[in-house]
């Protein structure tokens, strides 16, 4: 999609020349993927802030038949040290991405810097990355729909029930959402069953899923680059009252914190609309961690949506809203979604039902 | 293992105090992992030159748990922002890993570290991981055994045949490697049907086997955090004699290679002996990457063996000898091995069979 990638390529020049730079050397892999298409694991973009005609690509010899497919339009420079090939280029005041290039690496760098300027610059792809367009929100819109597939086929093969692993069910869910499309989980999948729910980043292993057990899933699909985000958390055989009450009132908070998502909502706003439902209900010190995060080409990305979050909600942001309560040794709830941020309500993606499943 | 984590970190200190630094603030994840053993996705560690009772590991809130039995030996701080909490208890000379931090993060940590001084202190416990211990050698070794069994079971049950895309083969091979053992891939599988064997570096796409063409499978194991890294490249139905001579030219390279890897041997000597091989047959511009590189905790580590490589190779350093030759839009061959450098002749972890399979 040349177009695409072009289109945004343009809407950084405007933000360079606000930073007072005549170009900028994008280093990181996931920025040069979102301005150029490329997919290769070597990769440097030298972006003039003024011309498209004198915008460099790099990468090495391993990619130049993909460079040549994915990145059509710019003019290529072929070099196994990309990045280096590319600041030799530089001009005026070249702007580098300093939260991604390390100490080492910038002293490396600005002694190639001659006759220019290299100066910090960071966060520009970034903050256009805050904003998805279309074209991200239906790749993120097909990752979420492989997780929900996944999900979906799981339970109805009875691949939920006493006996199993966490590990079992782990891998059964990443390779349906391997059938469903995805090109991989977009990070390692929590399984965690019974007290091990109360662990809210528990990493699956041979424990055995028993009736009475709470099942906590939280995983997600990767689609062309774009990571979904889910948890969903359901009961084994029969649920417990205390079960019925611990996942009714994290739902609720999640419905809150679903509601609290709109354009100008401060982060911290939404995190507490969540929150105060649960701490209402006395689990305050039970919801240890902020209620969610951007999602995209990263699993984390801005924004946060968190205790002391200042940012505000726009239109094409995707978070997630994913409050959870966990008591120590028993166990645990958290409901997750991923959500777009749209001028009215939220548009949801994560499509699988929040009703309490019962297998 | 607080035993053998402790003795990596007085290992440390020597190169600490010999840096004139005082303490070391450890960021990068894998490295805190190697000092500590603890496998969570946050934390840091302050190592004191002098005193293990003065060394300060931090985690978050999520963690507390795990860290208390993963890291039993050490104090422990819990802090959402296990960097810079750690700075602030730095003193004297306090070396941090500069290679790691982006200049944007030294900033902020610059601006907490009062009353002492922040200096460059990069790849110090990279130097110590250079050298693997037998506990390592063991984890690279079951982790060599889980893709040497995942092989030899895919072929023995008929996975690779003439109508299976490329992506099939790499998702059963993947799923083979967790039976045996890994907990995941080591890096995204190469699977290479075909014409695409010439693409050095091919993913595997819906390309379907044919009677004829060679495969190439380039993909490795995960086990205790340590990768494993094979090649191997086998022909469907019938071998033709081009396929057979370039076979076995890049066979005659990879243990001419293998061969010139022994303790004190020069990085670029060893790239040579493999190199001069196919430069004789006259395909040396067809040899388009470096000999190997190093492997352990990371897939792609030090010593790099290449051309330029002028760095010496010492007993305990695990690298891959992997030499290729690509005939562009007609098919490649590259046969990988990883190997542990020890007093007389290296010890091969990856033993699956080189002779020329034809399936």
């Amino acid at each position: 999609m040349p177009d695409l990638h072009s289109a945004r390529r343009d809407s950084l020049r405007q933000l360079v020349r606000q930073a007072g730079a005549d170009a900028l050397l994008v280093t990181n892999l996931l920025n040069v993927r979102y301005l150029t298409g490329f997919t290769g694991s070597n990769a440097a973009l030298l972006l003039d802030s003024g011309s498209e005609a004198r915008t460099l690509f790099c990468t090495d010899g391993r990619y130049v038949t993909q460079a040549g497919a994915e990145v059509p339009d710019l003019e290529h420079v072929i070099d196994r040290d990309s990045v280096a090939a590319l600041v030799k280029r530089g001009s005026g005041r070249t702007g580098f991405e300093s939260q991604h290039v390390s100490v080492e690496q910038y002293e490396a760098l600005n002694a190639l810097a001659e006759g220019f300027e290299l100066t910090r610059a960071p966060g520009l792809v970034e903050q256009l990355r805050l904003i998805k367009d279309e074209h991200e929100i239906e790749a993120l819109r097909r990752a979420c729909a492989a997780a929900d597939a996944a999900l979906a086929g799981l339970i109805e093969r009875g691949g939920i029930r006493p006996g199993r692993t966490e590990r079992e069910v782990a891998r059964e869910l990443e390779n349906l959402m391997l059938d469903h499309g995805a090109s991989g989980p977009s990070f390692d999948s929590i399984v965690a069953a019974g007290a091990n729910s109360a662990i809210p980043h528990h990493r699956p292993a041979d424990a055995v899923l028993a009736a009475g057990d709470f099942l906590k899933l939280d995983f997600g699909a990767t689609v062309e680059g774009y990571h979904s985000d889910m948890t969903r958390t359901l009961v084994l055989g029969k649920a417990a009252d205390w079960q019925r009450e611990l996942y009714e009132l994290v739902r609720r908070s999640q419905a809150a914190g679903s509601a609290a998502v709109f354009p100008g909502a401060v982060s911290k706003d939404v995190d507490k609309a969540a929150r105060e439902v649960i701490e209402q209900a006395g689990h305050g010190d039970e919801f240890s961690h902020g209620l969610g995060h951007g999602v995209g080409l990263e699993i984390h990305e801005a924004p946060s949506l968190a205790k002391k979050g200042d940012g505000t909600l726009a239109v094409g942001m995707t978070v997630t809203v994913e409050p959870g309560v966990y008591l120590a040794g028993h166990g645990g709830v958290r409901i997750e979604d991923t959500l777009v941020v749209r001028d009215t309500v939220p548009e949801l993606l994560t499509l699988s039902s929040k009703d309490l499943v019962v297998v």
